[in-house]
């Protein structure tokens, strides 16, 4: 093999603020020969998703930080090349955490470190999105935190995302009304229209408190029962404006503090007054869940009725400015790198 | 009973920021004849407690808000006087919620309205306090929300009232390691040295979140697993920054904002860093957990291993004082007001 060349993206520098291409370098590197054991993975989508900003960061998170001068980490999915292990064959279709790179070589022999994965009737690279970690995100924190009643209101802020898009279809499978909140009238066209929504509040025509709340307000005449938080500051603080009596709030990402801005929560007395629940959760402490979503994720999928959107990156070259867009809300619906 | 003359304060203005004096007046009214079914209670002492300032307010909250030019509401122990009802004889004593007043006239046979208690093992006073709404607050927050497992580290603030003091307790009998945040030395001292806490921070000494903060950080050196909020504000900043992993906070009262003042929440993103769960509650929303609670509260009473300490204004007049002294945390454990 020693004449494939794998491109990869290493973190060189941890970011001050908004993360720039200063802090990534494109590294080429020879692939090694195979040991037993090993296969050879080419990896034909890798994910973006806004958990690596934390990880870019030094300080306490829930995340180990990514190691500096280290190939970046993250999703992947492709096509076995080589193989020295007698439980994968060259051609199978798999799932890793192979990071920002073309090709990885793996000790196959660790449990779960390498997935097969059908692509009969689901995409590969929706194994990345809403049949992957995305998707049982989006599960947990709606089915185990928010648990919505039918008729209850559902709120989910980056509504036409990989998470939230599938956060408001799982509130309306179980008949709960669902309300999205997207940055721009595209999205939240699309956030109603195809992926059937209740209602959806374009918060960029809200810069203000008072006028998100009032958004909020008109989408959500029966107050809000449940919310799924992907963003933070401002969104929350008039989210919990609305909240109802025991109203739940799964807190998934903090994206509006991810560069370290202050994103103090306004009224926290809400949560006595109104008897509120506000969890956090990371998806992969819940390992005892992904069978479950997994398997009402792919049935969706596979059924067409749970529809999902992809902004594709062209090349592994692409993917930091890629990486940066997604952060500010650039992308619609799943953000993937094509490597091939 | 004409003859008899009933002094009671009611609530006759809502306060703008600190409730004062001229928000209460001092009626006198003529105890009226029993009509059938009614009982005539005297009052011996009534319950102040900080969520009567929520009431005084106008705006949303949990609690009804208190009717201007009607008597105070709030718990009261007493003695039975007259009685035009077969379930009850001259001599019982009895718990409810008889006001800010020294005797009632009550249709006895309302279920629930009236509550016979038994004084042989538990002081009447005790049934406003730990074996009354204070001791089952600390309860469910604490059975119910926290969930102490044996080892972990709890922390109370208000650790020294009503409700903190059970807190505390409640968690050591659990084989937690429980520490209070209290207003004074003579307070911490109390909290440590009487109720068997593991330590007592006096948040006095500790004007600025750091300082608070580090204090934590020594008291409980292996981080914090579960906290108990009655107060908010710098308290719960730094708590949150001490908070472990899957920390449970149970938000039971804000009395930092009870005057209005902002309290904001400085760093929520520690929330899904330390995926904690941030939950509030009431007490009289979960009666299921009352007699469980009840049980435990008063067997720990009756055989002296739970302890409690009051504080007892002289007399229907002194209950404004006293109130406002409650707010300031002037009282030493449960303020009562005794009424003969």
């Amino acid at each position: 093999m020693s004449n494939i060349i794998n491109k990869q993206i290493q973190l060189v520098s941890r970011p001050a603020g908004e993360p720039n291409a200063d802090n990534f370098k494109l590294v080429e590197l020879s692939v090694p020969e195979l040991d037993d054991g090993q296969v050879l993975v080419r990896h034909h989508y890798m994910s973006l998703d806004p958990y690596m900003r934390g990880r870019m960061n030094d300080g306490k998170s829930y995340a180990v930080p990514q190691a500096l001068g280290e190939v970046m980490g993250g999703g992947t999915v492709g096509e076995v090349v080589a193989s020295r292990n007698p439980n994968f064959a060259v051609g199978d279709t798999v799932l890793g955490m192979g990071g920002w790179q073309q090709y990885r070589v793996v000790d196959a022999n660790q449990r779960g470190v390498l997935q097969k994965v059908d692509t009969r009737k689901i995409p590969l690279q929706a194994y990345l999105g809403v049949v992957g970690m995305p998707g049982v995100t989006a599960w947990h924190g709606l089915v185990r935190i928010i648990n919505p009643k039918a008729g209850e209101t559902v709120v989910v802020s980056a509504a036409s995302g990989a998470v939230g898009s599938a956060v408001g279809q799982l509130a309306k499978a179980r008949g709960a009304r669902a309300v999205g909140i997207a940055g721009g009238a595209d999205k939240c066209r699309y956030v109603v229209e195809e992926l059937g929504f209740d209602a959806c509040i374009d918060y960029k025509q809200h810069p203000d408190l008072k006028s998100l709340s009032q958004a909020l307000k008109e989408a959500c005449p029966d107050g809000i029962d449940g919310h799924f938080e992907n963003v933070g500051g401002m969104i929350l603080d008039a989210v919990m404006l609305r909240a109802n009596a025991f109203s739940r709030v799964a807190m998934c990402g903090m994206i509006s503090g991810y560069n370290g801005e202050p994103i103090p929560l306004v009224a926290p007395q809400l949560i006595l007054v109104n008897r509120m629940k506000i969890q956090g959760f990371i998806v992969s402490e819940h390992m005892a869940d992904w069978p479950e979503a997994l398997a009402e994720l792919g049935a969706g999928v596979a059924a067409g009725t749970l529809k999902y959107r992809e902004t594709v990156a062209q090349g592994i070259e692409a993917a930091p400015e890629a990486f940066f867009g997604l952060l500010k809300g650039k992308n619609f619906g799943k953000q993937l790198v094509k490597l091939i």
